[in-house]
């Protein structure tokens, strides 16, 4: 085993207790931003980010827009860093989300929203990064340095973060409520690592073309499928569910597989429809399942059932599909942990 | 040719036709639903779609935060279907774009927001559909029938309408100024089918594994990409530039090639800077390149240069896509216009 690959094991095996301490020392500054962000009542919240931060966004915006029932834009910075000219800000809350707090066309989104006097906010690991710096409120991730490529402890993070505002964005005193099983629930995930090397070794062989999800699963579905970029170069595509019916469910053909991302609730029925149609093409489907969902099924799976609701499952799902990516690399010959070419900081502007 | 590709081909090459009708005869609706917009002054736009309609209304969001700055979200309408709790729209203008004007998900989010008194807008090609029926005011797309499973004319369609709502939203008197040039454009644009094919044969052995467009180049890739998958089932998946650097740029590896999307301005040094990122990692870049852009290039291309500005080029670069995308299946082998196990209407609820 590489240096590199014991040190991203270790970092997903260190989820359980970033999320723990999350919930213990990050109440008060999560209760204040949303305490802010109630008083000011902005018309939406825009989420600015990049690559994995942006899937932990996405998550975000169906919290805030299911839970909290409030508009929620996911930023295209481009807008602003390539053309000088963004979306007017004054009466939005915006929160970028960022690792390292380097990037530099978060960063200036950022900056112009503060300049135009919306609600500004960081959530991130480094709290000296130049994206805590233009931030008005700053959420900080706590979880140590993360030194693997694939980021996995700081996404949960991020994801722990805006699951919490969004609870506090409802009831300020009750936030932490809905997620006071989610440790527990992401050490019962760390067992599933052989579970989860059956599933990679049954699917290593085919082509693993997509990962799908409808709703509150869309998000780990997005992240789950960059992590397999990262970990083993499969050119998963991520989808909607609905997106998906409309044209690329015509790539299905025999030895194509689609991994199918379940979190209870709602998300459930949705999988159930894509296996089939996936089956009737002749494909493979398999799902990733986490939180309140069955242990029955006809497909091939991963699953954690616990008592973890639908909007906070995803993290759970996300920690599935880590140990998934990490299994399937290893099921065919690479190095999880050593993606060629790549840097842990990426500048864009 | 089977009567399928006949009639793709015959719809592609419909678009110089219906854009200048679009310009002829829809100039007075637009103005008069700008108009509305801007006496209301909505606190967001909401575009909300599938499938090729989506990438439609991605277009339409870099149109209206870069260009009338105005925060554009592109809604996640599941959060209301699936959940039945979406945000609060009272303030917004919501923009519903559909071919069919059947979706079951898009008619529901246009429901809910003109029952909570948005402002509402239908951009259907279908003009008796349930979309058109449930929105306060009505943009047709006046292609006439679209017969072809992989949709050409009626996207081209809707991106014009966007850009003439989005022109009339700063000036309504002046709002067709800047696509004067572009039914020209697009007939250009079909004298170029000998030099998609002579791109799509290069390019037919390689894996094409990504479609890319920074900025207003972006929309563009999205629906090629789209289009690939629909015509000859290549697995491109579209990518921001900005994103693609952060991790799905490991995927590059001799035999991978990027498509390029160069719509001029300041698209054009974000595509050359990834073609080098590819040819790096000893991937083939290759380009689809449209409006005032340059004509030399080390990169295997096809080009129109055409004076149409940055913001109006995608429409040309989609059409350039188009070509590329029936000339690579035909390379391929196969037939275009008849992608296996698809249907025109996709319902998701």
């Amino acid at each position: 085993m590489s240096p590199e690959l014991k040190c991203l094991l270790a970092e997903i095996g260190e989820q359980p207790a970033v999320v723990a301490r999350l919930l213990d020392d990050q109440l008060a500054a999560v209760g204040e931003i949303a305490r802010t962000i109630r008083a000011r009542d902005p018309s939406a919240i825009v989420l600015v980010a990049r690559g994995s931060s942006d899937n932990a966004a996405v998550y975000g915006r169906y919290l805030f827009e299911v839970c909290n029932r409030r508009l929620t834009s996911l930023a295209a910075p481009s807008g602003l860093t390539l053309y000088g000219r963004g979306p007017r800000l004054e009466q939005t809350a915006v929160i970028g989300v960022s690792q390292s707090g380097q990037g530099e066309d978060v960063v200036a989104y950022l900056r112009a929203a503060r300049d135009q006097g919306a609600v500004t906010v960081a959530i991130v690991n480094d709290e000296t990064s130049p994206l805590a710096a233009t931030a008005e409120w700053v959420l900080a991730c706590l979880t140590g340095a993360e030194l693997s490529i694939p980021a996995t402890k700081t996404v949960t993070a991020q994801m722990t973060l805006l699951a919490l505002l969004s609870a506090a964005l409802e009831d300020p005193e009750r936030a932490a409520e809905g997620l006071h099983g989610l440790p527990d629930a992401l050490s019962l995930a760390q067992e599933l690592r052989p579970a989860a090397a059956e599933l990679a070794r049954f699917l290593a062989p085919t082509t693993i073309g997509s990962v799908i999800g409808r709703g509150f699963a869309f998000a780990p579905a997005l992240e789950i499928a960059l992590k397999l970029k990262e970990t083993s170069y499969t050119r998963a595509e991520p989808f909607s569910a609905a997106d998906f019916l409309h044209g690329p469910v015509t790539l299905v053909e025999p030895n194509y597989s689609a991994l199918l991302v379940d979190v209870g609730g709602r998300s459930s029925q949705s999988a159930q429809e894509i296996a089939a149609a996936v089956r009737q093409r002749g494909g493979q489907p398999a799902m990733l399942r986490a939180g309140e969902v069955s242990r029955d099924s006809d497909v091939p799976n991963l699953a954690l059932a616990v008592p973890v609701a639908e909007p906070i499952a995803p993290i759970v799902a996300l920690v599935l599909g880590q140990l998934f990516a990490v299994e399937l690399a290893l099921a065919r010959g690479l190095d999880p942990a050593r993606p060629r070419g790549l840097r842990k900081v990426t500048s864009t502007r």
